[in-house]
């Protein structure tokens, strides 16, 4: 039955069907997340081998340089180079970092923010009214980042093919005030979309007014292909094309490859960004766990035992999420309350719920049991304009638990979108 | 022959017999490197049991906690608890971070800058004629820190006690933009000074101007005792007691425990600083590498586990230092134009040399082979005023280099102090 065309009466017995189920469920005491967008231990447990593959004192030798004492600040050249040719960009304009390419973003920023740009020095907290442009949705961490640091956050919507370029283009034309977008390219947190090559190109191509205008490039799941692979548009060769080699700056990690507290990190910029990121960096640390950059070299040996390594998460992945399409389909299509794209890769899918339901979806969930991502987290101040869209992280439970926290959720979003819809009748 | 009582002609024919030799070492080709406060290789093997103590998927499991996962921004419980029997505090004030307390103190300095102390926020970047003060000689790190964010660093002499407390005390009374002062208060670098119980109690009683004033407490060679050990006043304790708890951050780290790059570090603070780190710490990162810190404390086992590991250290340590203090003893010690302590622990010897001779000093080492740590490193802004400190490190290299090193060293010392003398007669 589409609710959207039902008669008040229809709404009615359907919503009081429903209510029957959901109480049901709230009787069974359940206790189910689908909150987190987590590896589960059996991703985890395909690394295995990391932890011992550096496991005599000589192994932590590679090309004459002791991994385990100071110094190196942009990485182990064989690190550089695995993530090079994962990236395809040269390994010169490769720093391989700690565990956290986060942090790593969130330095970059800090350092544009108290020091400003590579040759520009015009720190960024100068300018009392900056701003950043956040596609939505999008990342709750990025829009933590930029609010730490004052910027006002300005929406910008997506679509499948990624932000929308009409308008991106517009506002960093006209304001020099707008220092930088948030994209994460591939695999978009949360909707999975991946940018088409022409808004690459056209990111690549933007002519800011601002000087010091950067594209935090967090292309997090580079390789996290569940279905099928698709080809991302490279940021570093397009903005070079462009005459805006400076213009971006790209971050990726193992964070969902190897261990997520335990990885490694890498960052890819400019041979001027590169430069200027090296002289800050060096009174901020001395290096990173080159060990730890070593065990990943060693354990994957090349960008191809990262492809295979990937397979094996994938297996794990696709039932979880064909779970979670399967039941969206069986509960929500007919009755035409809520959309959602089918992602080919990543770590979530996004459900946008009857305008004006997703808070009380996340209300009802909670109450029966079920953790989902709070409403709003995927916008800026964590504030949904349409109290619409909800984040569903299918990767932590097994499938016998996301089948039933499934059949909670769906069950929460109709009976909610009713309630919407019974408002106007 | 004590130089500053002998005649003229008794110098220059010393000069010559001291230019022959120096011309035989140069003659040499030697390549020598006492610059660097590098643990040896043979230090580090004594670690390698760190690389496969987490060797099984199972073993990375602690008390229910996955450490391969995502979360826990404070470290995980046994390696805060490990690190509080350490330094004697409540585990409920320690961090346990990543491979760096460099980049732990960095961070805190630009925390401070940037957003201002645990309630005061008032951001250390407002007050334009902001100011440090630094003990010296010092650690050059500490003053690149403090260099790069904009501190006019104000020398503070020490003896044999720490830094003079009664400069301190009334540069901090009167004038409210000095923020803080830089200590490495146990073994220091270069002097290998341990502050004495009253300079300890006088630092925590201090009663800035500036409500945000604080103790940069590098604590690194908390255990690092090569002949007997010293005990040093605790911070944590002397504060509170003084009712200045928030006036203090310690730190330290495994970085010349077990490896360098790929150790774990630790961050002592009150609560209302714990709370404050945490707080802003939340938007940088989500947890440092908490296998990593799983491994330190499987290692390890306890306190007594790291005190029992650094004897191993000192056994290999102790033949360099005794060394580099015999050859001074022989060469300087009559010729009376050179000064140093006998450090109990640390990483190095600071010679003080005859006031003007430290750059010629480190120009003659340089041009017959021998790399030793830059003149005027240990001062801020590589400015020795006396011209006189230079750091020796003995750790690196193995002790039949250091013989010919400290030859080497020794002979231009005295060459040097020579001329310097002659300019005057």
């Amino acid at each position: 039955m589409n609710y959207l065309t039902a008669s008040k009466e229809q709404l009615i017995a359907e919503r009081e069907a429903l209510m029957a189920k959901y109480n049901e469920f709230k009787a069974k005491g359940l206790k189910l997340d689908m909150s987190r967008g987590k590896p589960s231990a059996a991703q985890l447990d395909e690394s295995e081998g990391l932890l011992t593959v550096l496991s005599k004192n000589e192994d932590t030798i590679v090309d004459g340089l002791d991994t385990r004492n100071y110094g190196i600040l942009d990485g182990i050249v064989p690190a550089r180079k695995l993530f090079a040719e994962l990236l395809e960009v040269p390994f010169e304009n490769v720093i391989v970092g700690g565990n956290s390419s986060l942090t790593f973003m969130y330095d970059t920023i800090m350092r544009l923010c108290m020091f400003g740009a590579a040759g520009v020095n015009e720190p960024w907290f100068d300018c009392k009214d900056r701003k950043f442009l956040c596609p939505v949705p999008g990342y709750d961490r990025h829009f933590t980042i930029t609010e730490q640091f004052g910027f006002e956050m300005i929406n910008i919507p997506m679509d499948e093919n990624g932000p929308d370029m009409d308008m991106v283009e517009k506002l960093v034309a006209e304001d020099a005030s707008i220092k930088g977008i948030w994209c994460v390219p591939k695999y978009t947190n949360p909707e999975g979309v991946v940018y088409s090559d022409e808004v690459v190109h056209r990111l690549a191509n933007l002519k800011p007014a601002a000087k010091d205008f950067r594209i935090m490039w967090d292309n997090a799941y580079c390789v996290h292909t569940i279905s099928q692979d698709d080809k991302l548009a490279n940021i570093f060769t397009e903005c070079k094309a462009a005459g805006n080699e400076d213009m971006f700056f790209e971050y990726t990690s193992t964070s969902k490859i190897t261990y997520p507290g335990a990885g490694v990190c890498a960052f890819v910029a400019s041979d001027a960004n590169i430069a200027w990121t090296k002289k800050l960096m060096n009174a901020q640390a001395i290096s990173a766990d080159k060990v730890n950059q070593l065990r990943h070299v060693k354990f994957f040996k090349n960008a191809q035992g990262i492809l295979d390594h990937m397979k094996k998460h994938a297996a794990i992945l696709k039932p979880k999420f064909d779970m979670v399409l399967s039941k969206l389909d069986t509960y929500i299509k007919d009755a035409g309350v809520g959309q959602w794209k089918v992602p080919n890769g990543g770590y979530f899918v996004a459900y946008a719920a009857y305008p004006g339901t997703a808070k009380a979806i996340f209300a009802m969930c909670k109450e029966a049991g079920l953790v989902i991502t709070n409403a709003g987290a995927v916008y800026p101040y964590g504030k949904d304009p349409q109290d619409s869209i909800l984040r569903i992280a299918p990767s932590l439970p097994p499938v016998s638990e996301l089948e039933v926290a499934m059949d909670l959720f769906c069950t929460c979003a109709l009976i909610t979108a009713i309630d919407k819809i019974l408002e106007t009748k």
